[in-house]
């Protein structure tokens, strides 16, 4: 063949971001100057090739076998953008095992099975890319794993889902309530018809896995990431929260302490002057820190069809210049799953208390000696009375969550307190 | 000798950036996993070796000939922290016309010498890394040149002189005069003696000059900018801006249109809800749009020895992986100084206007009817009496540079209108 000189690609996958990628490929003429070698779409792997398309793909290229993609002779790199476990788990240990290379954009992959795929793609060489994964069309993987590998970082904090994102920011908006929010993010195409995925923030902990891995150099998977959603976020909750100088998001967590790795996903309270305080609507932000760079934000449009696209190219484009020099894959992350993951239960940080008790004297003295007892200490206090019920809002010092825990208990048993409406973490000293 | 595998490494220059980086680069173990071979410093060059460091290098390694390191065969990689443009760009012509790589932060010699630098290296397949020369630690050459090499990028907006935005903020929150503030600045050693470099825009423009090459692809060197300082900005604009709903930044602005570069750097307002209104003090932020990536933000310190350390020593890993790998050089950046640069009489933006005008009846009528007559609208108007005089202050729609000035030609003739205070371009839409 003519272009046996090119580099040829196969996509596994033709949905919004697969039609883009597709689109963004046919430019050869770019292509060919930025890696050094003609890039070809030899295959296209889709479910139900008779399906209407985005981009039109000649006969010849579109089929229905992903199989033959990963084994095929004439595929230098894989492209997977069908999503899901399996098969996309299979077809990439397949590609990864025959020397091919890998440019994936999926996420719950990455953070179930990456152990095995990092470990698959150093023993054969390949190259496992990975940039479309996490932040849509921001760059992170690269700038994290490459320009900041001199910098020691010490924490990632992101807004890493987009739809929880833009519920919250309406909700801190318009004081609407969570249902409302997640009813508007629905009619504007944000929210999946089955939620969960963002809202209980298996998106974002999938996400932080990935980014963990990639700026502590050790293995974090989805499931080391402890995990809350953010249905229980009231607009009372914003309100409180601004009275005391704060604002809400779905924040993922990731620091490293001494090689133990502590990682969350959970709505917090943040400074208003934080670097993610302000991060609007379907937005994400990552805010990455170490002792030698201080704090870096990146930020842009987390998800859509063209941002991803790019991301997706770009990964193409630095696999192939890789192909192009025979340079071999090395992965810069270690081997195996040792790493040590902190349990949510030590992990040390403030928390707003909302909790409505009787309104007569005595009351906030005997509230404020039961947090005191499990040398916890109030931060700051606003009390609204309303009636024969006051609600009592208090923010902490850095305490442990298995003190905040018992906490709760003694406050249940005081019998002043009538309920503990919500118990939310801070993010930034207080 | 033992280590001929290990890629050598000589710097030039151990000022703050330096001897951090000589700092980091003693970590052998975290470098060798990190490039795949050791990497080891094997000479220093200063000026004058007896002064005291703030590192120690051994007597062997320190000296004070920069030709033997760029000449040495054991150099693989010339590390630049002299600054200015001699003798850096003879030592680097001559490194890399030697095949040696070059890891480089000075902004000013690639600014005005970056052509023939680049085409150098690309003549003799070496490297040429510059990440440290723009935005201090945060990663902005390899994202924009790579992880964003298939966005298509149109526009960068940049604040890239820390010296300048920590004065602007302070005139701002405080109501300080330029000359106060650029006092503090000294007394917080964040203004050189001579502040004519950062207050006139000379260093961002060198910057800005650097990304819109990266970003664009073509050439733009430091003279290409347009350049204004903000010495003429008062507490008085930041009044009246603020009452507009706008900030005051001195920007650093690149477009392409059809193969013609805009570039340019002056004070402009910026809408308090711009990605870039809020940057703080002494921080840099960089904002790339392109049509697939939307807009995509980079923020952090954009200086200090630590921080532009840490992306010193991310090129130097970076440059060791290919030499290990041996992967040639090969610059992403077409040949030649073609560009063509679009003139700032034919640029296009909104403008401020603050003006005296003398306070009787019908003289805004006549100052309007003088902007119309330029085929200028104007968007938004604050007037203010102070006696016989009134402040009037306007915002217009987009207009050319060169209906601007005919528009201040004719409000100087009108006679009633005593001083134009101040012109400033206005970013974003108004």
């Amino acid at each position: 063949m003519g272009d046996r000189q090119a580099i040829g690609v196969g996509l596994l996958g033709l949905g919004t971001v697969g039609a883009e990628v597709y689109r963004l490929l046919q430019d050869g003429d770019a292509l060919a100057r930025a890696a050094g070698r003609p890039v070809v779409v030899k295959r296209v792997a889709v479910a139900r090739p008779d399906r209407p398309r985005q981009v039109s793909v000649p006969a010849g290229v579109l089929g229905s076998n992903g199989l033959e993609i990963v084994t095929s002779p004439e595929i230098d790199i894989v492209v997977e953008l069908i999503g899901g476990i399996e098969p996309a788990r299979s077809y990439l240990l397949r590609a990864l095992s025959s020397g091919k290379s890998v440019v994936t954009a999926n996420k719950a992959l990455l953070a179930a099975h990456g152990v095995e795929l990092f470990a698959q793609a150093e023993s054969s060489g390949a190259h496992l890319y990975f940039e479309a994964s996490v932040g849509g069309g921001i760059p992170l993987i690269k700038p994290i794993s490459e320009s900041l590998v001199a910098a020691r970082l010490q924490a990632i904090t992101g807004i890493l889902n987009g739809t929880t994102n833009f519920i919250l920011t309406r909700m801190a908006h318009e004081g609407w309530s969570f249902e409302d929010a997640l009813a508007e993010a629905r009619r504007r195409g944000f929210a999946e018809a089955d939620p969960a995925d963002d809202v209980d923030g298996h998106d974002a902990a999938a996400k932080l896995a990935i980014l963990a891995t990639v700026a502590f150099r050790r293995h974090v998977r989805g499931v080391d990431v402890y995990r809350e959603g953010i249905s229980r976020i009231t607009p009372r909750d914003f309100i409180y929260a601004k009275e005391l100088g704060f604002g809400i998001k779905l924040l993922a967590i990731a620091r490293i302490h001494d090689g133990e790795v502590e990682a969350r996903v959970h709505p917090a309270l943040v400074p208003l002057d934080h670097p993610l305080a302000l991060v609007p609507d379907e937005f994400n932000a990552v805010l990455v820190e170490g002792a030698d760079v201080g704090r870096i934000v990146f930020s842009g449009r987390g998800a859509g069809g063209a941002p991803t696209a790019t991301a997706v190219v770009g990964d193409i484009l630095a696999v192939a210049r890789h192909l192009a020099a025979g340079v071999r894959g090395r992965s810069l992350i270690g081997a195996g799953t040792g790493t040590r993951v902190r349990p949510i239960e030590d992990v040390v940080v403030p928390y707003f208390l909302s909790l409505q008790v009787i309104d007569r004297p005595g009351v906030f003295a005997r509230v404020a000696a039961a947090i005191g007892e499990e040398q916890v200490s109030i931060a700051s206090i606003v009390q609204k009375s309303r009636g024969e019920v006051a609600e009592a809002i208090l923010v902490t010092h850095d305490a442990p969550e298995r003190a905040i825990r018992r906490v709760q208990d003694r406050l249940r048993a005081l019998g002043v307190v009538k309920a503990i409406s919500n118990v939310i973490r801070v993010e930034g000293s207080v």
